[in-house]
């Protein structure tokens, strides 16, 4: 089975062609695919970039030539995989749009992951609590936690948005973040917590454990993991996953509040 | 300073657009770049295939579209990187010569790194040995170790062809690979090195640890980082490094020594 995997939820982007083994069934459940071995799948390609240029203008060229590299045509592709949020409103709508009218056009089902999730999906840190960071702004990060537990990524806690200060109370809670008990901090909020973190008036330790720069962004590969044991959906059925309501939606529903007061 | 890398020492085929901070000068001595960190350069784009195509046919059209959806034409490139071996005879071969061509037209320089100090500089380990281990076929790996050091990558030997045997002695003397003191196997020598070393009569214990499907094998991240302050050499004084002589080599001094005795 192809995957095609889409990733445009924060500056980066990407696409990637994944090759299932086959074995398993769409939705089915197992553990999770072993990140480091081929023997569950493989990354036949990926196209990433990260320049900041408009995920609009750059996505569908990048899969687009990403395919006809790889000597495949969209017909070829059995699953549109998309990291569906949390993230950039603007990236979150690019990529599940182009998904879902990938999917809705050739007629195959589509799956949405969560964007924390597939973060965590890239990494194989045996031994570390896997805490996937994304900025988003106002002293908040997206948040969720998991664990590698016997092939498997185990989730520990819903994707949230969460202060500073709230996650650091969190992990001092879960007593991880030591270095008998190591955390391991993915994604572009890294900086921000550390700073933040440093800043707070904690005895708690927390070691910084950072992946490799291919692995700490988040990348479609990711995505293309996090989807091999999910259950599709159909094109129209996709929706994104914001967490926070947008700005727009904040303002309507300030000014809408004023003026019934 | 714009780097293209380029990666085709096996397998797998990759290009990438590296940005350094601009205050390293070419071939300077410094701390190797922190593979985690974007202060001192960063990604701008890779474009990674896995599919067994000819590199011959994938790789300049990659270079292409990647230097075009990040806006760039070739004069925008500041230096060529490329994987000029250890690997496959083949892959090495038009990994060099594509980068000779490209650094040859534009008048600019060329660096050729070794494709295991490459593999070494994509992995961010701190506190285990970095053993790069490609299938070299005929019961060897080509092999490098390294450490990382105050944030630099250290080479503790040189590239070698290396038997299974020959490696798992080795790991056994400088004490490591033990759950106390572990090795990070990287590479598509991983599995052929695991077995072997499973066969040997040995009271050593091989902790594996491997990374993550993206940094195992072998891309242009890492040859742009290894890159960076290395001293680059002009076009026409670029050299492949084989480690071993090529088939034909092997069969031309085999038939001129039947034909001497």
């Amino acid at each position: 089975m192809l995957i095609l995997a889409m990733e445009s939820s924060a500056k980066p982007v990407s696409v990637a062609v994944y090759e299932t083994s086959g074995v398993e069934s769409l939705g089915s459940v197992g553990p999770a695919d072993t990140v480091a071995g081929e023997s569950y799948g493989r990354l036949l390609g990926q196209y990433f970039q990260n320049n900041g240029f408009s995920h609009s203008r750059t996505l569908m060229s990048m899969a687009e030539s990403l395919l006809d590299n790889l000597g495949l045509k969209p017909v070829d592709i059995n699953l549109v995989a998309v990291a569906s949020g949390p993230g950039s409103f603007t990236g979150v709508r690019i990529g599940v749009s182009a998904a879902k009218g990938f999917a809705w056009g050739l007629d195959i089902p589509v799956c949405g992951v969560s964007t924390l999730e597939a973060m965590a999906m890239q990494t194989s840190e045996a031994d570390a609590i896997i805490c996937p960071v994304m900025d988003a702004r106002r002293e908040q990060v997206y948040n969720a936690l998991f664990r590698w537990q016997d092939g498997g990524l185990e989730r520990l806690c819903d994707d949230r948005a969460i202060s500073i200060k709230e996650l650091a109370a969190d992990l001092n809670a879960w007593d991880i973040c030591s270095a008998e008990n190591p955390a391991m901090l993915v994604g572009d909020g890294v900086d921000v917590c550390m700073s933040g973190f440093a800043a707070l008036d904690s005895s708690a330790s927390f070691e910084r454990y950072t992946a490799a720069e291919l692995v700490r962004f988040q990348t479609a590969f990711g995505v293309a993991l996090a989807a091999v044991h999910k259950k599709p959906v159909l094109a129209t059925d996709l929706e994104p996953s914001y967490l926070r309501p947008s700005q727009a939606e904040r303002e309507r529903s300030q000014s809408s509040n004023n003026s019934s007061s």
